[in-house]
């Protein structure tokens, strides 16, 4: 008799990680899901690492945009347990002369590409990096299922960082552009990424009063999207402490024409 | 949440369980996974109540749609086990005066914003409710992270409702429409969604055989996609006991220019 | 076509059957998320198998392409651990005369409906089939609810696969389009299937040099996208070994004119 996969649940749960919780593995790529190589790179994950809790992040970050995959994991990679593995894979350089790396920052980790996605982790005082060795049969089109998630995957079951590869040590730095301080006292910043409601995000941040101005118009600064008529702009503090532009129950980029990369201006 | 480098990893976690199972937390929104707020989201859920099972419902509620969201929710919130906790983050007026709330129906327990989204757990007899404390520091526009999932966390973890708020007397309760019987013996609904694949679901209930009329077009009432030819349009009861239109191998809605709100009728 | 049993399991050091590790099931769907069904199916999933480790691989396939998701399907289903059941549900013909089966190949599990969306797992030898009973009650649009489910969790609880219905003989079988070897020494292959980045994959392999012409147009065989300037194309050896075209940061669909079944050379 052939029996199903499972033997009858245990009646009490015995999880990989004996000492503590189950082990995270979060992952961020531009890949879609809908081609397979996600799946692809699960059953990579869960073959080398049976056990571990898998933690979908996105995989719908626009292809090959590094700049906004940067600003999604400056959002949350230290928000996950110590111990997490992040797994981020927005790599155009894939099988070019680029590294492969992985990280330990402030007790998580992370791995991908060496094009600044990384940076957060990066820039915080402390971190390690390690060029990851890419094994002779890696698809050089798909690093993401065959070093990333077998790096992760070892992370997890506690391979030291340092085993993985010898030190990396001028990582690809990206960095949010500079606001800059104009002689008349404004401050002169810029829309960094539009979400998916069409608020337009700026890297301006530290001012809670006051116009933003996006060219001629002026729009008021105020604390969240319902002190506003529907339809109509504001600017506020984003959860994240920057300025953002919205306008309430629409699309701010839409309404008032933002991109990445357009002029916002504010006086402090 | 986030906490400072360099500590050693727990040695021991007290792990959630329900006689023998995880516990679950799901997550429905309408954010998108790209921005980064899921994944916060997400961290947070999994610093505060280590070891739960996420489960992602969808992120893909169309922005602002509370209706979209009751209505999947109305599908979904009693076929969880008792005990799982569901977090429901569709949330046009965060930040305003509308309550956080926190409700226990039959068994399961739900978080979100008072804003109808909770109307299918709200409605069933003997659901408690309590209005969330809202941190004086959680972000005005991202109670997502700082109100619903630490109090989802919260009650993963064991935390009473009533200890999370006060009774909330009056909680906004959205429902269906009402279907009309006209005095010819029709009944006169409409449809309430669009599905991916274009089929319109509507408000009518009860009748398994005859025509379904919309404007003077008649459509079969049929079984399933399969009764009739491709192309072709017929109406069945779909899986959740309402009367959907359907076009089998295409598009309802694009082919018989169906939208939420069109009125539908049929003979019973 | 597809044998009998009799074929032992091969040695493994998987260890799925140890208490330590989670049973897995995947899903993968043409269903989106927002409609609530994907939802409901995890529900009826987590109710009937407790503890399962629910892992979503795509519920993104294009509306009812059993191609897109068959080609999936050959990428995935072998990478997991032995003991995984995966749920497939692309299912255009669900309620009519079509079976529902579930399989079990090279130790893994497959239920979905017989239209050849399994047929990775079905053409390898040894394969087992059966027809799922399909409850009286099942609503006949929403086997994936009401089948597919169902099964899955018995099947991860360790119900025998043949005590899920009768042996299934001769299941649909769907194979990539042939290759043609023309009297001129060129192989004639077409486009298989469009991923998100606009890559072209073919039904060519076996062949790391020379030009490959669509039409016209000539294009190199390169190592990585990396081996062209911006905008250029190229062909590659993709992470399948299938030949694909590609365009370096760009969409080689769009960029080429390429479909689903445009003809491809290349002359080996």
């Amino acid at each position: 008799m052939v029996k199903g996969g499972g033997q009858p649940l245990p009646t009490s749960t015995t999880l990989y990680h004996s000492s503590s919780t189950l082990m995270i593995i979060t992952l961020l790529t531009d890949f879609g899901t809908a081609d397979g190589y996600v799946a692809e790179m699960k059953g990579v994950l869960l073959s080398t690492a049976p056990g571990v809790q898998l933690v979908d992040l996105s995989h719908d970050i626009p292809p090959h945009d590094i700049e906004a995959a940067r600003l999604a994991v400056a959002r949350y990679w230290r928000r996950f347990p110590e111990g997490t593995v992040h797994v981020i894979v927005v790599d155009p350089g894939v099988g070019s002369s680029r590294a492969a790396i992985a990280v330990r920052s402030d007790g998580r980790f992370l791995v991908g590409p060496d094009n600044g996605v990384l940076s957060p982790a990066l820039l915080l005082p402390g971190a390690e990096v390690v060029a990851l060795t890419v094994p002779s049969d890696a698809a050089p089109t798909f690093h993401g299922r065959d070093v990333f998630a077998p790096a992760a995957a070892a992370l997890a079951r506690g391979t030291s960082l340092t085993s993985l590869g010898a030190p990396h040590e001028h990582p690809t730095l990206r960095r949010t552009p500079e606001v800059a301080r104009e002689p008349d006292g404004w401050l002169r910043g810029e829309v960094i990424v539009i979400d998916r409601f069409g608020n337009a995000v700026t890297n301006l941040f530290g001012v809670h009063d006051g116009e933003v101005h996006i060219g001629q118009r002026a729009v008021p600064l105020r604390r969240t999207y319902t002190d506003v008529e529907a339809g109509h702009p504001l600017a506020l503090v984003g959860s994240s402490g920057l300025i953002e532009i919205a306008v309430r129950d629409g699309s701010a980029a839409a309404v008032l024409g933002l991109a990445r990369g357009t002029e916002v201006r504010i006086r402090n």
